[in-house]
């Protein structure tokens, strides 16, 4: 590979933290892209485009290009309302909810005069990170743009900077022709070509990727090359983490709390797209219909606030903690609480958690990839049993190893806790061995060359 | 054609009253279908079989087969458990729900014991229409089986009926393979194969019977044989109902309340599907936008109560109800107010209506057809204008004549309907009787012939 790599990205890999002497501190940031390619390209002085989030992160924009924790790392002080409306309205109140299927159509959404307003903000904000790229990226660099954010980036790059080669890669679902069709048609129309003009366009699945072509089709009469490319978790560094010590004294207080009972648990975000409540009530069936698990198994519910300015968010977040009131006071009993919600955030917790597990709950009405599904069986040492959607992304990589299930099937979920539960240890270990082979078939590595490989081909794809 | 006919639906062309001799006294009942087909068939002692809904049509039912209004009517009497689990839980609030992308997905549906038992439910009703065909159908008649209720008959019928040809129609839209995998799995297995059984599958537009298509390919691994037939209204039965009393009474009322004014109308059940909030908010955004048109256009909403025993529609119905006050308190004058919300159920007065609008607003999520779209123009005399939603079937027929919008895109269609009232004249009756030209190319007679062609084809159509 001899072109260089210009990563485009809402969030960058590092935020910026102000000091009373007036420097700035790098801090790593979180989330599944920046996990896991981070560590690929960290030192090799690769570009990195990213907005400038916080206040602090604004004042360190001002400097321009700036080298930090082993990037060349270029943050955005962009026009702050026009952030707003591209980041919350347009991005993650809408295009979310519409990749993901959380739409309650007969209410939401409302297109009025102020999303015309936002969906502007949107594209000033693709432009600015486009002439950012058209200002600084290397000759005949391959640009990686990030997902829904930033779609309209590679319309900017062909004309002014024909010398590069872009790609964009979408790590939510996509949606089908029926939903696109929600969009305004100016709206709707913009994003697909704006993505048509990337080289290709990438996907955690080959489901996302044909509606995405589906949606191109019906929208504009042709589609763009896709490529299919599920991320991978990066294997040493959960390693590096279980093998810490907050891991290792959390691992010890949930040794203690779960004492001899099975252990199921989820590690979500507190997200609509996750399908909390579902995975609740199905266990609250499973106490109802199988009586012989009351008192014998603990629900371990780690899962964290997002997008908490959000009021769809904050309603939702009531909903699940009511909800789980409600379970606990129904089952639980002096010597045994039945669900233990907690909404920290701690992944090294989260760590030893995944270590530990009989069961793992992951069942999200609509998820891009879920990373959780492979971190999982990476970390397990009980031979846990892994129940997946069919509506993640990583169905596809796993559906001969996992235990499939339909997340709006409340009842069919807690028959198969059940029979999770019930597993005798064999199968348990079969099951485990083969999805721990499965989970750790891809590294970021192959994610990071599919894209330059798609970015790079010649011919369609 | 020397077939006998036999109608199959959930709602037959006559119910009984009972009076107080014993006697029962037949009423005509209402629906598109009923409103479309009775008509033409009336007078043949065709053979139509209904379920017996009320408490005085489950006492007539005892009867058997009857000679009633023109028809040989077999009224089923059905266990009542089961009947209000295969009506209200499977047909009403699940595939309704599915059909027209209803579903507040993070929340609902969710498919638990209960769901179960109520799709066993809805088996036996299918079965006990199947066996009523059985044992009543003339021999080689053609069966016409209606709308999603009834989906599993036809598998019924191959076995023991096979000198027998049926056909399904589906009046409502059909989802898509992402919408078909919220079903349980044995539910959407056991529908698709179900209707897979029929000699073919009817629809008012190719884009349902495209997405049924994919669903069975996707499900079953094959598809039946489809046919796209949009059914139409019964213009000389619209033109009776114009030139009643009744209706030029209502007539003369409606032109004293509207006085010089404008007048925008929407004739709908309150149903989620319809869009009702969306048409009152593109109003409100009309008036802020546009104030020329403050105190010169009155808005009618002849709204009438559907599913009322479903808490989804009596919480619609409030939202609406509050939402039409808050834009009355924040427009009206003292002589001026801009929405007459009206929610009695009142066919004259409606028809009346349809012959006076400047604008009809026709705005659904999503709809099977919807037949106002068609009975607007026909009936108009004012060379009034059309607003269609692009996710009504109707807009298959229409496209190229109605004024398309986006349900879900307030501002845009406030903008349509001031172009919409500013249109001059000319335009006005050109648009309005290419309008009238389409709306009336179908009558229907040619929808119950291409029933019967479809069900007699010996190729695949």
């Amino acid at each position: 590979m001899d072109r260089d790599i210009v990563v485009v990205s809402n969030r960058g890999p590092v935020s910026f933290v102000r000091e009373r002497d007036g420097s700035f501190t790098p801090k790593r940031g979180a989330g599944g892209l920046v996990s896991s390619l981070a560590p690929l390209i960290e030192g090799t002085g690769t570009e990195w485009i990213a907005a400038a989030v916080s206040d602090d992160d604004r004042a360190a924009a001002a400097r321009g290009m700036v080298d930090a924790a082993g990037f060349r790392l270029l943050t955005l002080p962009l026009d702050v309302d026009d952030y707003r409306m591209a980041y919350d309205v347009v991005s993650n109140a809408t295009l979310w909810f519409l990749h993901h299927g959380l739409y309650d159509l007969p209410r939401r959404p409302r297109f009025d005069r102020h999303w015309r307003e936002a969906w502007e903000g949107y594209r000033r904000v693709n432009e600015a990170f486009a002439d950012a790229v058209v200002d600084t990226a290397p000759r005949d660099a391959v640009v990686l743009v990030q997902d829904y954010h930033l779609a309209l980036v590679g319309a900017h790059l062909r004309d002014r900077r024909p010398d590069l080669r872009a790609v964009h890669f979408t790590h939510t679902p996509f949606c089908g022709p029926n939903s696109i069709r929600v969009l305004p048609e100016y709206a709707a129309e913009e994003l697909l070509t704006g993505m048509a003009a990337y080289d290709a366009c990438g996907f955690h699945s080959t489901r996302w990727a044909r509606a995405f072509t589906a949606c191109c089709n019906e929208v504009l009469g042709r589609a763009p090359r896709t490529y299919v490319s599920p991320i991978a978790p990066d294997a040493d560094d959960l390693r590096r983490v279980a093998e810490s010590d907050a891991a290792a004294a959390a691992g010890r207080d949930l040794d203690a709390r779960v004492g001899d009972r099975r252990m199921i648990l989820r590690v979500d975000r507190i997200e609509l797209s996750k399908n909390l409540l579902r995975g609740f009530l199905a266990f609250d069936d499973l106490l109802r219909e199988h009586p012989e698990w009351r008192e014998r198994v603990v629900f371990f519910a780690f899962v964290y606030p997002s997008r908490v300015d959000l009021a769809e968010y904050q309603s939702y977040r009531q909903e699940v903690e009511g909800l789980v009131g409600r379970i606990n006071a129904e089952w639980g009993t002096a010597r045994w609480t039945p669900i233990l919600l907690d909404t920290d955030d701690d992944f090294p917790r989260s760590v030893a958690a995944l270590a530990r597990y009989d069961v793992l709950l992951v069942n999200p009405v609509k998820d891009g990839l879920n990373l959780v599904a492979k971190e999982g069986p990476l970390l397990n040492r009980n031979d846990g049993v892994l129940l997946l959607s069919r509506e993640a992304g990583a169905w596809e990589e796993l559906h001969d190893v996992a235990v499939g299930l339909n997340p709006f099937d409340v009842s069919a979920t807690a028959d198969q806790l059940h029979d999770a539960l019930s597993m005798d240890q064999d199968e348990r270990h079969r099951h485990a061995a083969a999805l721990r082979s499965k989970a750790g078939a891809r590294a970021p590595r192959d994610w990071l060359d599919d894209q330059l490989r798609a970015a790079t081909a010649e011919t369609p794809g």
